[in-house]
């Protein structure tokens, strides 16, 4: 038997995060910028100057660091994943990550383990969809793919407030935002331990797993031109509906992706806007945002065809216009394979099966893998659920993640360069 | 040749009118307790006090009335429509309702012409669908549909002011709204002008018509209780995706009603709310607002029957729970046989086909049908074009619209005791 970390430690560390932002349906509201998001903050880096013995950092995008030494001369390790939240979200999502990260290196400290490489514990900001548009932000400035220009006009699309004024309030500075960014190489590699969020890990009855590749996602919004008009006094043939055309859409991609009948290709419409949306007019407009996800560019080209063919098809039955803009286009992001292959050696030897899967949700590591060698750990996702309160990992799984996360690392500083 | 209205006259006013709340593009913003709303009103009884040589009246609920006696003991006879308008309106809604009630009390007096009945000009409030969710609200009151109780707490869903506050800055008083109830047989009977708002007139190459009917409305609220998820994890087959069904639930009313192939028979979602309503999360709750349109209770039924059908194929198919609550349930208003005839034999007299026809909109004249013998006339469309600043009555149609009316009122008080 090796080192142990301390489960119930993390357990209890994982009930106190949880209390910040809960709301009153019990569900956690900790979006970035917000008081929840402030005092998660100012909770992680109290309990790290205590428990982890060293200063927190603030880098300049506002991502908490907590920073060890090493006994060699060798970049640095990082652990970690985001302790903001979607609204109304679960208290497992990025709060685990954060508290498995620091239970492994708690467990280091106390213990008195020395390793060779240096160890950072890292919380990112703004990981969440939130009201910036911005998700995986603090991963995005570390791995250069937002830069200062990108941050210096971007505002909260309800309160108005600026990134540059949010980030300041939680101690960075988006005028010093190159301090922040890492260069490729400058690391031995990352790590961020997260739940599922689906069901994949639960259908094949498994608690545990590696991860092998983070999901392309494809996005675009479709924007149907049609014209408002009276919903008594227009005749049925005479109508230009624009919502129906919208519902056309959304029904069709929904049968285009489903007929792929494969767990790792799925396709959404989760945005849409009605106008003028009043139950006595016809609706002469409506947006909707698709949102589809694979791993393989060819099939991605597959259903855009698809949809150029249901988008003709639409336009000609619904007497309509049909426009559409991509708002993503991200490839599929694969995690190093020494770091799966140490994840599965470290999973057999705890009797688990030896399973990598796919990512169908977007994460940090994502970011982190166009800098480093980069890995991830899931947990089974109680239900599949996921971005909501109901969200769940059992108390058994989040503690074993943690001993693998520990194991994993360990190994890591054994054999990465 | 009998007497004669001045076209260019009522057609200068029009033009005013469209002046007040007119936006950027062309529409006219001038909803119910609007600046607008008030500015317009000013005007009104303005123009009535010098043209129209008596003193304009506020009722409790902010009609305005503008009344001349009769030479005989009569029962009034009352000619009107609204002033407000629908956001982004046209011109025509209402406005031209009142301005050639206002010709056919100007043409009168000035023509010195005696009528047996006294004669009264109301301009309504709050006719159009409104921020307070009350339409027809003048004619209402008046009917005695809605009383003291039913508007002692509404409030303006968006800038949260009392219609109470609103009702007093207009004029009016709801505390002694029961002063502005007219009952059945009060009245010797009702005209109102109004656009057709849909193309049945163009379609048969009519400028005018009587109308024989308005059209019941029967709405629902159609809500979709699925299940949020992540739309990147959670796999096809294991999604509740509450906008799938509310598409399928507006693509399948469309074809039940469309079925029917009468212009007559109309079905409408235009209202839609979609939550949590972000790209990457499945919606898990979708509610829609159904407008189902006919003069045939049987049809209403056959209607719901299908969709109660629908509802329970959708709630197998997408694993939603469907809830579907009525919100309007307004029975198919017949309007006076007699004034009918008259608009007919007019009609013939101007050598235009003697056309009646059903309203797929409602009217004031609705509420009105409810205390005495109402009746309406249109005017065509031109391109079917309603609730949109689009609409358009041809200047000769306005004109001839006018004439009509006089001659309409001229005869009802020949004919009406």
């Amino acid at each position: 038997m090796g080192y142990q970390i301390n489960g119930e430690r993390l357990l209890r560390n994982l009930f106190t995060m949880a209390g910040f932002g809960q709301n009153e349906g019990g569900g956690i509201d900790r979006s970035l910028g917000s008081q929840a998001d402030y005092d998660t903050r100012e909770w992680l880096k109290d309990y790290w100057q205590e428990h982890l013995k060293a200063e927190p950092e603030t880098d300049p995008i506002a991502n908490l660091w907590c920073r060890h030494l090493g006994t060699e001369n060798r970049k640095p390790i990082v652990i970690g994943s985001h302790h903001d939240a979607v609204p109304d979200g679960g208290k497992y999502d990025g709060a685990m990550g954060v508290l498995i990260a620091t239970e492994v290196m708690e467990t280091i400290v106390e213990q008195g383990i020395l390793l060779k490489h240096p160890l950072h514990v890292i919380s990112f900001t703004g990981e969440e969809p939130n009201p910036y548009n911005l998700s995986t932000l603090g991963s995005k400035v570390i791995s250069g793919r937002l830069r200062k220009e990108d941050l210096s006009h971007v505002y909260n699309r309800e309160t108005g407030e600026s990134l540059k004024d949010t980030i300041k309030k939680l101690g960075g500075d988006i005028s010093s935002l190159e301090k922040a960014r890492i260069q490729p190489g400058e690391l031995a590699g990352f790590l961020e331990v997260h739940n599922e969020l689906g069901r994949h890990l639960e259908a094949q009855g498994l608690h545990l797993s590696g991860v092998s590749t983070i999901t392309g996602i494809y996005r675009e919004e479709v924007k149907i031109c049609g014209e408002n008009n009276h919903a008594g006094t227009t005749m049925m043939p005479d109508r230009k509906d624009a919502f129906l055309a919208l519902s056309d859409f959304a029904v069709g991609l929904n049968q285009i992706v489903g007929a792929y009948e494969d767990p790792d290709v799925v396709g959404t419409m989760g945005y849409v806007k009605v106008s003028p949306n009043e139950a006595n007019i016809i609706p002469g407009s409506a947006v909707g945002i698709i949102d589809i996800r694979t791993c393989e560019r060819k099939i991605v080209c597959e259903i855009i065809k698809k949809l150029d063919e249901l988008t003709k098809e639409i336009e000609k039955s619904r007497k309509v216009k049909i426009q559409r803009d991509v708002l993503l286009d991200q490839p599929a992001r694969f995690m190093d394979e020494d770091i799966q292959r140490i994840v599965k050696e470290n999973l057999a030897k705890m009797n688990e099966p030896e399973n990598v899967m796919v990512s169908m949700a977007g994460h940090d590591a994502s970011n982190m893998q166009l800098v480093t060698k980069a890995g991830m750990i899931f947990t089974r996702s109680v239900g599949g659920k996921g971005h909501c309160k109901e969200e769940f990992t059992e108390d058994a799984d989040v503690i074993k993640a943690g001993q693998l996360a520990l194991d994993t690392i360990l190994r890591m500083d054994e054999e990465l360069p």
